[in-house]
């Protein structure tokens, strides 16, 4: 490639968790460093402690400002964090400690997009508990890029090669989502997963939007959110030239995004979206039951940053166990170079 | 095979849809006479003109009682079914004339069920418009059958290779679906679906409950659903001898369940079951967005005789050209000859 690699800051994560391990695989990848420049934001200690475990012969290299990075395949580029209590960090256990460096890590990687050092930024699981036993209170990494970035105006994109997806509302109460189905929401979802899918490369994005009831609500036979919010969000996104297409059958939208209809959906709640994304991209060991590997990516939309995520938790059931599947990341770090090179074209 | 094959009683569905076209299809592919003795109960002008579109060289055999039947390959069993005005029946179109002859073929179809003239009956669509301008105010099969089986205690279980679920409500509105969230309607189903996956051959099935909420309400934070209704149910189905897990967080239920680790789910909703269900089983045309084929089932839970039913509808839009797929006619075949075989166990 003769263009110049995106350079990516990349968290380690939650270190109790399985975060500095993927992402100690995704390193010793060396298609990795074909597609971008990466950086790791995170705490040495802690990545020596994990090469041990994997008996990894990477090097690490820690650097204070981003210039001084190599990006040589082979030796690690760190830009390091330091913990507060090193003693606090024991795998599968949520601390204060933890939670603080996992956090300066994602408000540094934040730091360095917002100043240009780097293109792009790839974040590894936190603990929310975690985070706000070290007094940060956010629920999530969306939050704090929201909170650090000024934006008040975004949503989450899930991401695999089957289906994409943006909610117009995530954790609150069923009942709640069902309040929350406005057309002000549904429209500003529409418009966010439009610029969404056009960073990602899809020039004209069709896209889909769900109903809230059963079968739409069959005409109002059973709710009237359709009519009275859904279909005039649709009607005016229309009317502004988006290709959208909605409210369509719930149970119909997943399956004909999966077979090529729609380049994107909104779904009406969480579950509504996470259903069909955890099922095509979760993959599961069928003798054991426990999860093999997750092809999700989790994108926020609406920053003025770029920020790709592994859409799975801090694992810690199976932290330092060298069990932990990097396929996640590798996605994540895929889709964050197609977000850059799409950007600056 | 020495066993007696099962005698199956097949309706033909609304004459306007693609019931009679897939039921020819069906009876075409000798495998079926090779697992069951099917009879057809329909209309043989309508199965005149499919023969005749579909260049058919299989004969008609109109018989008035079962004994009659030769169950030959070649040779299709009909038990008719008058239409009262056959200038009604419009490929594509409700009338009071098509809804009446769906109507008689599945009432009939019970009755043959109900008398034991029959092991099993299989559905072809029918639409809810037509048999309602015929006067019969039903909102689909698995009501009927419930009202001439005089079934008060019943669900819809939805199968396919990957999934199988029962729901405790369906088409209501999703508020509505909130409220229905009931320990005992929960534990009325979780016995349902045990026995269910037991005729389906299941020695000791394993039955995974959805929470209601994303993430199951996280210990109450977002929905209370799962702490008052649900973990009660769960609790109880348990002490009762159940193999029950739950509440499992909604979008991790059904990945779990494709892995392996459920024989069977219980949904809170429509749409939690269906979108997954309809996600694994339905398969689309990625160029054209049409759909392709359908593997699902759907079977009555509760009643005194076996019934299964594709899970589509009458398709209007592709009826009468020849494209319909017989593939799920073939699946609740198979399926009904499944449940005979183990309930004879």
């Amino acid at each position: 490639m003769s263009e110049k690699k995106p350079i990516l800051a990349i968290t380690m994560g939650d270190p109790a968790g399985i975060g500095p391990e993927i992402l100690l695989k995704t390193l010793a990848d060396k298609k990795v460093y074909e597609i971008c420049s990466p950086l790791v934001i995170g705490n040495v200690q802690v990545f020596k402690k994990i090469k041990d475990i994997l008996k990894s012969t990477l090097q690490l290299h820690p650097i204070q400002e981003v210039p001084e990075a190599g990006f040589e395949y082979g030796r690690i580029d760190i830009l390091p964090i330091e913990i507060p209590d090193i003693r606090e960090i024991v795998f599968g256990k949520i601390s204060a400690s933890a939670g603080e460096v996992a956090f300066r890590c994602v408000e540094k990687a934040i730091q360095l997009a917002m100043s240009k050092a780097v293109d792009g930024t790839v974040t590894c699981p936190i603990h929310k508990s975690a985070i706000n036993k070290a007094g940060h209170h956010f629920s999530g990494h969306t939050e704090i890029y929201a909170h650090y970035t000024n934006t008040s105006n975004y949503a989450m994109l899930l991401a695999d090669d089957a289906i994409k997806v943006v909610h117009v509302s995530t954790h609150v109460a069923l009942r709640d989502a069902c309040d929350l189905v406005k057309k002000e929401r549904i429209l500003e979802v529409i418009r966010l997963l439009n610029g969404g899918l056009q960073d990602l490369g899809v020039q004209s994005p069709r896209i889909g939007v769900a109903g809230l009831n059963p079968h739409s609500g069959d005409n109002g036979l059973f709710g009237d959110e359709e009519i009275k919010e859904i279909t005039p969000a649709v009607n005016q996104a229309k009317a502004e030239g988006y290709n959208v297409e909605g409210p369509v059958p719930p149970d119909t939208l997943f399956a004909l995004a999966k077979g090529g209809r729609y380049d994107g959906c909104v779904a009406m709640y969480h579950d509504q979206g996470h259903i069909p994304f955890k099922l095509t991209g979760f993959e599961w060991d069928k003798k054991s039951g426990v999860m093999k590997s997750v092809k999700g990516v989790n994108i926020t939309l609406g920053l003025p940053v770029i920020r790709t995520s592994v859409d799975h938790g801090t694992a810690f059931e199976i932290a330092g166990k060298g069990l932990a599947s990097p396929d996640a990341l590798l996605y994540a770090i895929d889709y964050a170079v197609k977000m850059v090179r799409n950007k600056s074209n």
